[in-house]
């Protein structure tokens, strides 16, 4: 069998897999070919996937040739139809919320997987595409938050006077919210957590930052870790608490997200006109929405000097190692349907099941399938 | 006396002093007046200043009306000369370095101060602005160089593999050298650095960075701390040792400078082509001819996926505690030539002799006595 691997569209600096990652696949028995320049923004050139015994391919070859393809962003519709009918298709499509796709995939008869669809279990952590990508995300949003900052991070005692830290308020502690965290102590910064999970805070607690406490909130154990939807009155006293809170700080970072939904509203209007000139919000919520009520997608905005950063696509900022993850999860994935250098797709395992947007012309993954009935 | 605070020019985004060291001038029997939006870019307002008891005023009242104007920036000549005749002038206008001003000074028989002058001992460590804009320079340099990085700075250990720390070389351990490394340590790299100095051994070391040693530098005591210029064969053997460093380099910082001089040349056009794809240099003396063979003054060039950032005014990207910083340092020497809220020249005292340029059409500081000599 031959696996593709394709360049990734022009505003994806990342790759599926770099060349250490296609010698293990290559190790266990199966073709690779990978589209030229498909590792260059991630500062891979064909000549190292060369050395993994890999082949270098046009595009369109990589396309009708390959058994499996894996990518990150989902391929346009018309580049599906030009796949072998067998060829199973990986990426991290947003099978749940692109519906148009989906039905395609369902309609050509596709085998699909899509990564973000992991099940949220231990031994799938491994291969938990979002999870790694979160780790990315929150050290960027810091250092993002740090480089805009017009005050240093740490405390100094020079000759020049006295410099305080700077204060940093994190909304949302998961794997990003906690990744910012930690990189904002490094950099020693005082550092205050805020979040809806009761569990997030003996977290936040053990990397040396301040627990921000809102009591009453909902929590549903089924969620996956994931935060779930609060009453409205929560909701308005977490705003105010957010908005006392941010009168002080010197960088907001919000990573506030539920999965499949608007991201909920947290930094109001109000509070950014209370923040002090100078300070940043950074917003890792502005693709699903923003928990901020002035944030603009993919833009930094100037209010009266707070500067409103909504990241883009962060994680293709750090692309070297942020694909080296993306391809360590893949391998571990992959382990599950390749078997004997061949693809074997057992869908009595939970991870296979869960993560298989559709095959033979049926949706697998629960919720696809539910989304495919409405 | 009315000292006077101008708008820095457009690319200056600091400040002479913020409102809180103005505050301080004023509690000293002075009155200050600050030019419209001096702040801005500081974040600091017109209103914030006139809470401290200064007049906000246009720039030609505040040219014309006061008796010592403290600045940043060099003024342009057709400015100074609207300035009152006995007004003292402060800034850092490189008068060793700029003959057309300092003559221009002379034949005006103006009163100026250059805060560059200030004499390297102990005693004058608290008015020093090149030593507390160097902290800042070494912190934002890292900072840059973490930002620009494809990959972390820390090590982790994570679900999808393990990531090795990021490897920093910094070339230069003065005051500068050492924030760098004390901020890519904080941000959990491993750091190598290399200086000519055997003083600064210790204090890498003291920082938990490595020290590559190149034995056979000259030292001079009477330098004040600063490098000096080294034999042809020492620089040989200095850039052969980079040269193979940098090659197992993410990140190379230079920050090698000469007082008075082009900046020396340590990283050759050979090392940037041995280095890795992805890695970044950032030189910081980009603006004295550069530390790298390929440094372009405020510009990033991309060599093969090297890139090299020259950086121009980095002090004014961290504007509010630069300035914070900048406005100590003044007061600190302000305190030797105002007493009483009134100008007072000691020039037996040697940081007041040091640091003026001129005085009464005679140069003071001994440098400058003999540049004009020449």
């Amino acid at each position: 069998m031959k696996v593709g691997i394709l360049k990734e569209p022009k505003d994806e600096a990342r790759v599926a897999m770099l060349p250490e990652a296609v010698k293990t696949l290559i190790s266990w028995g199966t073709e690779v070919c990978v589209e030229s320049g498909a590792g260059q923004s991630a500062y891979a050139d064909d000549d190292a996937y060369r050395s993994t015994g890999a082949e270098i391919k046009q595009r369109a070859e990589v396309l009708t040739e390959s058994d499996m393809i894996c990518g990150i962003q989902a391929l346009p519709l018309e580049e599906i139809s030009k796949m072998k009918p067998d060829a199973v298709l990986l990426g991290q499509m947003g099978a749940l919320f692109n519906p148009e796709l989906t039905k395609f995939l369902l309609e050509q008869k596709r085998t699909a997987f899509s990564m973000e669809l992991v099940p949220r279990t231990t031994r799938a952590q491994s291969m938990d595409v979002l999870s790694s990508m979160a780790t990315v995300l929150g050290y960027k949003a810091t250092l993002l938050a740090a480089n805009s900052l017009p005050r240093f991070f740490p405390m100094f005692m020079t000759a020049a006077g006295s410099i305080t830290p700077a204060r940093v308020l994190v909304i949302g502690a998961g794997v990003a919210g906690l990744q910012a965290i930690a990189t904002a102590k490094r950099l020693g910064a005082t550092v205050f957590a805020f979040d809806v999970r009761q569990a997030a805070k003996e977290e936040v607690l053990s990397i040396g930052a301040k627990f921000i406490d809102v009591a009453g909130a909902t929590e549903d154990k089924a969620a996956g870790g994931y935060a779930v939807e609060q009453s409205a009155d929560f909701i308005q006293r977490q705003k105010d608490t957010i908005h006392e809170h941010a009168q002080k700080a010197d960088i907001i970072i919000t990573t506030a997200q539920i999965p499949g939904r608007k991201a909920p509203l947290l930094v109001e209007e109000r509070t950014v006109h209370a923040m002090k000139a100078g300070s940043v919000i950074v917003d890792l919520a502005a693709s699903s929405g923003g928990n901020c009520a002035l944030t603009q997608a993919d833009q930094t905005i100037n209010i009266n000097g707070v500067r409103i950063i909504g990241v883009g696509n962060l994680a293709a900022e750090l692309p070297q190692d942020a694909s080296k993850m993306y391809g360590k999860n893949y391998l571990n994935f992959l382990k599950l349907i390749i078997k004997d250098g061949a693809i074997n797709l057992n869908f009595e395992d939970d991870i296979v099941l869960g993560t298989c947007v559709c095959h033979a012309g049926e949706p697998k993954n629960s919720r696809i399938a539910e989304m495919i009935k409405q």
